[in-house]
């Protein structure tokens, strides 16, 4: 095999109380990279799609190729790629867009070379396409583009990051509005201390949510959707978001939060039916202000990224 | 049924990371409460063993009876009984001594009525002991105490609390050292910010502990067990803490932290021989600087209060 054309899912982080820790991957959106092997060991993009001109094409510099070649020093390869990135969301989008064009590119990269790493070892270098991407390598968007499901990421040092089942009926609604935040302007917003009592209360959620769907309680899924500690500071920079997530909870949702850093607003449902009605309540209360939206609807991806 | 006699167990509080969230029950200690119906409608107590008369008699100040008040007010009931307390741990163990007093009285009271109202329903009237007792109505020791089980209290406003399954073979190793510590002092110790890094890692840890409890995955459940909120500033309180801690792990643990406030300390180990040699090598540490300590092993309980 000489080439190769792989998919990897957009990711929801945070996924309403569990900021940094928390990430989910869905059906659709996900980037799509095409690996073809070189004679030499040049690392070269050839071509990026979908971004509008906004992405380097220095192979040092992308997200798509610093985990490649941290990747090949690690193993000690020689390999030369040349590299195709068709982007199919937006960048800065809170859908983990960075994410999935980091795992699409390294996963590939470890499929054309016979799979010399398991899938959890490429965290890691997918994670260096984080640090390229907005500054620091986090995991909550990578673990779940790469893993698939709804992942946890315990701890960082050392790395500990496990998945969680998640109940067959759960849908999620995603809606990406037409405004751009920058995830790094997104953090610097953020306070370095949150009082004692916040964090009690945002502990109890993270319990109420693993638990939840464990145990397929969806109800206390819903009840779980609470974060009184990113949600009151992020939504800020969102235009509409308290009326868009209003307009989600009456269409039927169990919760509605912010997705990644935004400005994407992300859903829970119970049943595809409601899942499809929350996410046009959504756009509709969008349209209302004159801002255009896109909408996906799908289960939470179990599979993370797949050959295509 | 004129007369009952009741036990309710011990718990052990936040154990590890869930600061007010988390709490279980155990098998042994426990206190012992006799309710008598009298033919009028006054709550008298006759008597209290145990607690080296520390303890006050007067019904309106009394953990055992204050949350039996609250109860008959509330069904409307004029009901009145004698109440006899036998206190089978020390006051101010960091064992939920006041919680087991008080759960024991509302349970017997409902019993001797003929269970007007559910379990659960008696946990807010419960809860009024723990505000006789540290100056604040906490449910992290009586939902385990009325429950049973590992219990998270995910919301206080509204009350929101469930179970968590937990592993067959996970055992507790828990120690009282003979040094008293003060809910309300250990509680005033603490800072009313944390930093979002400690919050961050505490979330992650407390997913893991949930998720390793609903999986019975011992080796999740160990990791998670890392406070880095609470134990760093109350640990001070409790001489020779982290000799102990580090013995329990030397023997076998899968992780060690103060038990509630403290000054009790408690280990989870898989399996009742490893459990076993914990609390010795617990014990052995404290008498190194001949400090007396009653240990205790036992799984967590699942039954909660029960007739005697």
């Amino acid at each position: 095999m000489n080439s190769i054309k792989v998919f990897a899912p957009a990711t929801v982080a945070n996924v309403a109380c569990g900021f940094d820790i928390f990430g989910l991957a869905v059906d659709n959106p996900g980037d799509e990279v095409i690996l073809t092997r070189r004679n030499d060991s040049q690392i070269c993009i050839q071509e990026i799609t979908g971004d509008g001109g906004k992405l380097t094409k220095d192979p040092n510099k992308n997200t798509v190729t610093v985990p490649i070649i941290k990747y090949l020093e690690s193993i000690g390869s020689n390999a030369g790629f040349d590299v195709v990135l068709h982007k199919k969301m937006a960048l800065g989008s809170g859908l983990g867009s960075s994410s999935a064009s980091a795992v699409a590119g390294v996963f590939a990269a470890n499929e054309l070379l016979g799979q010399p790493l398991k899938r959890k070892e490429l965290l890691p270098f997918a994670m260096e396409g984080e640090r390229v991407a907005c500054g620091a390598a986090h995991a909550d968007n990578v673990a779940p583009a790469l893993l698939g499901g709804f992942v946890v990421v315990r701890s960082y040092s050392p790395l500990d990051v496990f998945q969680v089942p998640v109940p067959e009926d759960l849908f999620v609604s995603l809606i990406h509005p037409d405004v751009e935040v920058n995830t790094k302007d997104a953090r610097h917003i953020l306070k370095n201390e949150v009082s004692m009592n916040k964090a009690i209360s945002q502990m109890g959620n993270v319990s109420g949510m693993i638990a939840g769907l464990m145990s397929s309680d969806y109800g206390l899924i819903g009840r779980s959707m609470v974060d009184f500690i990113i949600e009151p500071i992020r939504s800020i920079l969102i235009p509409r978001f308290f009326e868009v997530k209003m307009a989600a909870m009456d269409a039927g949702a169990l919760g509605c939060s912010i997705s990644g850093a935004g400005p994407s607003i992300f859903a829970f449902s119970k049943g595809r039916e409601t899942a499809e009605k929350v996410a046009t309540a959504m756009k509709n209360e969008f349209e209302t202000v004159n801002i255009q939206a896109t909408t996906y609807v799908s289960t939470i991806n179990v599979g993370g990224p797949k050959i295509l």
